[in-house]
């Protein structure tokens, strides 16, 4: 089961050419991680960072830009699971705006300790919740 | 009447003390004035820019921070619109959290021809609905 | 004697009018704070923060925008300390490129203790080192 | 032969963790693409889309994360040259710090004309300066 959210494009994201600047699109990736986290894996950003001391950085991406978004267009984010494993977890990362796919993204996330800076098994709660989730890539 | 929406502290906001680092605040404020523009003067910042290559830079501010905000905060941005010219517009926009303020800024708003680059003044529609809206300072 | 760096304008900072969008000016102006509190204070944001445990948010913010910026100008700033406190201090940040000014920011920034989050005395020697700079405001 | 330039890991840059936000890196690697372009080929970003109406969207980006980076760190950026087509161009963006490498991005961008929103060939002079750098990849 995958997670959705919706976000728009701001005047803040887009560029003289009037369409999205693309680091803007991984700024709204990252909010979009927050919510799932926060929504689905019982674990908000800030317990995780402020109180736990953990973090989840990025080790991984691909991503294909299909189609340019423009100023007020409304995006819909999906966030589907693909695989967890001792500390990582691979997801893909789908956004799209009437009907059109617009950028589609393969991310690799690890779980790390910040004080250590180094990788960490996932709290067995979100692991437990992550694997639920999983729907494997076709 | 006051415009008002809200919005969430996110990752990409905060800096490695873990509060807002303040120009993410502006873009926090530019995207309520533009929620406020497309849903009470009706004119979105699509239509203006891209279509009547009109704009409103902000040609003064004066920003007061009175409590930081950190990653997860809700915060409620209010806009009262405070004095209406031929092609200014004077605004407050107050960011409040948990009963507390956390920053106030008086903004002067410019309506500008993109292409003459120059100001011009606001449509009549648009001056107008503003004109309602008028809570003068105290 | 004020303290003068250089920077340029990157496509990341300019919006579909082909300007700055003002929010990017905080970060210029950050970078610029940056790089006069290393190099004329002898403390740099990496030791304050990460180390010390220090950090300096800006209290109060006036700008005034006098003329835009363009993709690929190179902007001028000057830093000028105008008065320091037991704990804050006043500066004067003026933005000019091609012999005009762009913006004037007058901020006053205060040190803080980011474990206790509460303001604390300037370190002695960065003291020492902003007092000698005062350019009083005419 | 490769383009190299430097970047410094700015407060704007990093994250609660004190280590740099991976949205971020890609703004420094378009800060690098645009010094690319205007020291090596010959178009500076500001021509090419105020002027030209000509622009060079990324379609398609693969990054490594290998070790994160600082608040304070001196960044080495190269670009090398992969591939030129007709209206694209593969590239490898490596940054080091102190050393290590941090990421390495594999990019393809394409020439895009702005006014019609698709592709279109490189310029003459653009494609023969790239054809002049291209190091393929082992």
């Amino acid at each position: 089961m995958s997670f959705t959210t919706t976000t728009r494009v701001r005047f803040a994201d887009v560029d003289p050419a009037g369409i999205v600047f693309y680091p803007r699109y991984f700024e709204m990736l990252n909010g979009a991680v927050e919510d799932w986290f926060e929504q689905d894996l019982g674990l908000s950003f800030k317990d995780m960072h402020l109180g736990r001391r953990m973090g989840t950085p990025t080790v991984r991406l691909e991503a294909q830009f299909m189609a340019p978004s423009e100023l007020g267009d409304v995006l819909t984010i999906t966030i589907t699971a693909r695989e967890v494993g001792r500390s990582s977890c691979a997801i893909t990362v789908l956004f799209r705006g009437d009907d059109r796919d617009r950028l589609s993204v393969d991310v690799v996330l690890v779980c790390m300790d910040l004080e250590a800076r180094k990788s960490m098994p996932w709290p067995d709660v979100v692991r437990a919740k992550l694997q639920d989730q999983i729907v494997p890539a076709i």
